[in-house]
């Protein structure tokens, strides 16, 4: 096909589909005259992919490059190849070694871990991104305690057993790191937005008066008791 | 205590403390002199309060001043006291309901949350935020199904439940506030982290050769049987 039909197709306008190959994440057509080169399936392909990773992961152009490198390096293991799709996502946070209090937050992050039996590299960005909730948490006077993480670590290991088991190693490498990224991106607003309705519910079934109301209630239900009735 | 005194012990600059009274976010001191005033621990507990939406929950000016008005009036119930403070977070979606997929995406969201029995308002921003998700991973072929959102449905409830289990309604609903907004942007970033982790972990256990290698191996360790034991 022509650039135009590619254009069409991908729904990336035809400067763009030329930026990218400029960049390296698309490979040329193959010219058929000075000024034309025909397009095939792989070069959509390869568009989705980017379109997943800049549009959905937000990635910069750089992250980007690297990851079509991983894909197209046949020697990168399919587990190294989602490790870095994942690795380039946001957010990100910088470790801080010269704070004590960061110091200590990161070590109980590698004691969590390694309690766990996780099998997560010792500089996954995930474990800075951690300490530093620890930091937060803190310094507000609401230091953390292993009891308190087992809902989110039991929580956080169902949805990864189910995300990781829906990956198929019979998936050619650029959809599956096409839907890493979008699962990764998307199912973690689901769960953001299920958890806050969670939490609305958890909240009325708690605080509220059976039945009745709702907002704009005038009564300041406070009941002692633990009315938590799923 | 001087203003100079709640300076030091909130942490706030002065400045920033009379722009707050200006704003109305903090009530005045108690007037000793023409230019002086004194404050005491509730304009400190207020303080905090302010500090936690602002710093911990990024909200503009305008968001506070709402919160803070229902705290003070004691006609807002305590449920929904917390429902103001969880619907001022972002990220929000804006509705679309001009595009048909955002309208299909919404009913779809509106039906599971009935199916669950979840009380949830009809205008909580969390359904908007995910229709939000259902339409950008339609779009990305990538349609869901109800099985598929169970593992999130789960996860959401353990976590919200055991949050909304930790607040108690004894609390002055200073203190249930701070708490619920810290909570809710702080364990939000525990739960992402966890979860990245956990995924990590997952990959390696499905798709890597069993103990050997982590990063940098060359070897693309493509199973095709699910090596998947925890």
């Amino acid at each position: 096909m022509k650039i135009s039909e590619l254009s069409d197709r991908s729904g990336l306008p035809v400067q763009t589909i030329k930026y990218y190959i400029r960049e390296g994440l698309l490979p040329k057509g193959t010219a058929t005259a000075a000024t034309r080169a025909e397009y095939d399936g792989r070069h959509l392909h390869r568009l989705r992919l980017i379109r997943a990773l800049r549009e959905v992961g937000g990635l910069p152009v750089a992250s980007v490059q690297r990851i079509v490198a991983a894909v197209d390096d046949d020697t990168v293991a399919l587990h190294r190849l989602l490790g870095e799709a994942q690795y380039a996502l946001g957010p990100r946070a910088e470790p801080r070694p010269e704070d004590p209090d960061w110091r200590a937050a990161r070590q109980d992050v590698d004691a969590v871990v390694a309690e766990l039996g996780w099998r997560v590299v010792p500089d996954a960005p995930a474990r800075d991104l951690l300490a530093q909730a620890f930091v937060a948490l803190r310094r507000l006077g609401l230091p953390i305690v292993l009891r308190d993480l087992r809902p989110y670590i039991e929580a956080a290991g169902l949805v990864a057993d189910h995300e990781v088991g829906g990956l198929s190693a019979d998936d050619d490498r650029e959809t599956a790191v096409q839907t890493a990224i979008a699962t990764n991106v998307l199912y973690e607003r689901v769960l953001l937005a299920l958890r806050r309705m969670a939490q609305e519910n958890a909240s009325a079934r708690r605080f509220e008066e059976t039945g009745a109301l709702r907002r704009g209630s005038s009564s300041p239900a406070r009941h002692e008791s633990s009315a938590h009735t799923p």
